[in-house]
């Protein structure tokens, strides 16, 4: 059972991670990064506890530590429980969610193990955006997405916001980032996938039916909304897919696009 | 041709429609609300010029003013210049999109006068939040639905936040609300459309497939993340259809599932 420290003092060293929450989850090579996974909410507290993320440990108001009472059972980490002042002194700003867990990045899977284990795969190049990313996780996981791998310029999934928009799911999604761009995407070919570019270019094929062309295991590739994705992207796939719309209209949000997409491809 | 009126003067009445913009936008019912439909941005308030809503007044730095030239040679209405100074100190905080728009609201279709020219609908029941109404106006009208229908609880697609989120499309897809509720749906069913409910219930058919059972006028009835549609809405409808999730995810976002149903139905 992780272990109820209740404490009114900010200064508390036990509380150090918990502070300066809007530097400390940059990846460890910015700076004030440190890395570290930062979980806000029950629901996503939740997500973290029941992952293979290492918890450090837990920050909360009493009513949401009790809540997650059940899921700290078999947890043997610290849980501070604070009022809700001394948690906005702690973090630097007020978090109605009550409760905020931390966590190091586990060692993360490589390309080739993801494909592995995978049917239906997203590939990201280019989505900066952390909320986009975030929505395109939640997306992946409803949908039955087995993996994200991500090509170049492409934000750090683990960086707070994500985590949040995400509900926790890229807590859950397996990811990896490639080494080679667009060569890694040889690897999916080796295993089987066969690697769908969404672009809006005249020569793609309708989404609309592309599981009947494509049963096998696939791999949809998605760019930023806006730039879309590289030519060496798009050159290096096997079909250029489109999501058929209305001329003259913004192209849709990243999240929305894969989310149509990975409905085509993974459910039913 | 718009008349150019360049002033660094804050206090000009020909500003007054620009001030208090975080209240001004609000429906004439509400306290402050003027009810003025507000465009923010270059692409916002061309769309907002190109559209059937009457205009009363642009302010903008000169450089946005000016992108906004071919749009504005049919309008003889005035576009006030200013700093981004004086711009901020008018509208009360600063805006890095550099041109506003302000129009009046034209008196709203009704439900019947969009069903009448529309073969694919979008019936919303309970969507409060203002981001996802924008989003889900711009997916319809990327997806080519031809109008979105307002059952109770829906906020006010023309608020400032929703015409942003929509990139401006909430004023190009036609929009009106239902007097009755649900029994207004037999207005779609008098005109030869069925009505699909978006729903988990275990008795809901995929919507994968569903245009095959249901190739005419179609209507999508959607409902907030989280609650969904009544029980009533529900049972009013012809057919429950659901999009097929992993089980023990949460549900998508409302614009999201909309998307993956607009495509399903509208595209192709």
């Amino acid at each position: 059972m992780a272990e109820l420290i209740f404490t009114e003092d900010g200064a508390h060293p036990g509380l150090d991670d918990f502070r300066d929450l809007s530097t400390a989850d940059r990846r460890p090579d910015r700076p004030g990064g440190r890395g570290l996974v930062i979980a806000e909410g029950t629901v996503v507290v939740g997500r973290l506890l029941a992952s293979r993320y290492p918890v450090r440990a837990l920050l909360g108001v009493h009513r949401r530590v009790r809540e997650l009472e059940g899921a700290l059972t078999d947890l043997d980490v610290p849980a501070y429980v604070t009022s809700a002042e001394t948690m906005a002194g702690v973090v630097g700003f007020h978090l109605n969610r009550g409760v905020l867990a931390v966590a190091d990045r586990p060692v993360p899977p490589t390309v080739g193990e993801i494909v592995d284990r995978a049917k239906v795969l997203a590939v990201l190049e280019g989505v900066g955006d952390h909320e986009n990313l975030g929505a395109l996780f939640r997306n992946a996981a409803a949908l039955g997405v087995d993996g994200v791998l991500l090509g170049p310029g492409c934000s750090d999934p683990l960086y707070r916001r994500s985590v949040r928009v995400s509900m926790g799911h890229v807590l859950r999604v397996p990811f990896a980032s490639f080494d080679a761009w667009p060569d890694g995407l040889d690897v999916l070919r080796d295993r089987g996938f066969r690697v769908a570019a969404l672009t809006p270019r005249p020569d793609s094929i309708p989404l609309r039916g592309l599981r009947d062309q494509l049963p096998g295991p696939i791999a949809l590739m998605l760019g930023a909304e806006g730039p879309g994705l590289s030519e060496e992207a798009i050159a290096a796939a096997d079909v250029a897919v489109r999501v058929e719309m209305v001329a003259g209209v913004d192209s849709l949000n990243v999240a929305t696009a894969a989310a149509i997409a990975f409905h085509e491809v993974a459910a039913g």
